[in-house]
């Protein structure tokens, strides 16, 4: 196995941690096929998460350091794509393993690369939201609903 | 490939076939795990499907010929459960390959057994919703919200 995979796999295991944080809080919870790419034509996000009407979609994002990470534009547009259609709030999900907990990015504070793709920030991840922040933000909207 | 393999390999690629339609008329799809089971103790069911906040949950079942079709009681439960959680609309979509389009039947119109699974008759079948009944529904729903 070599790098990379092995950097998949962890990705993968670490937003499989995730979808189960909001199953045990009561939240519907779907996770889109391990590839993360384009599947039979239809765009897939890695999570989407729901309660009561209230519906989250994330793209996860996990690194092992303080580092800037990048986000391919087809990724940002898909979850774009993905919360017209359904109605539903996006984020970018980052945890920088053993420093902080899930930090819930919303797509219009990221900055913009040259060649079109996004990146976040350090200083981004560490004031995002937290996963409390998030379940909150639910009991909100539901309560406006 | 044994005869029961077939079938499997049968029911996803048509449950992949009504994922893409519900795509095309814009609507949000997230399809559950191949397994069709339990998944690291989250309950996925086989679609999802959510069109301006209107959200749909599928368990889908093809047969190549009119039959009773039984549903084991875990099934249902799980869209059940997912439902509740989500505040979705339920439905067992059956197709009869090659004499029916989907049919969507409603929990509450399947029969249960002596042992507590659920089936559903031809009759069920061919009185069920259609597809383009479906979208009607996510119409006059979104109107009514």
């Amino acid at each position: 196995m070599n790098f990379r995979e092995k950097n998949r796999l962890r990705g993968f295991s670490h937003e499989r941690d995730l979808a189960r944080k909001f199953f045990r809080l009561g939240f519907a919870v779907m996770r889109g096929p391990a590839s993360g790419a384009k599947s039979n034509h239809i765009i897939y996000p890695d999570i989407v998460a729901i309660k009561d009407g209230v519906i989250f979609v994330f793209e996860v994002k996990t690194s092992t350091k303080d580092r800037i990470i990048y986000v391919p534009k087809h990724q940002v547009d898909k979850l774009i794509e993905f919360s017209k259609r359904a109605n539903a709030l996006p984020f970018i999900v980052v945890k920088i393993v053993g420093k902080t907990g899930w930090r819930f990015i919303k797509i219009e504070y990221l900055d913009i690369t040259k060649s079109g793709n996004y990146k976040i920030t350090p200083a981004l991840i560490y004031n995002g939201m937290t996963f409390s922040d998030i379940i909150s933000l639910t009991s909100k909207i539901k309560q406006s609903k």
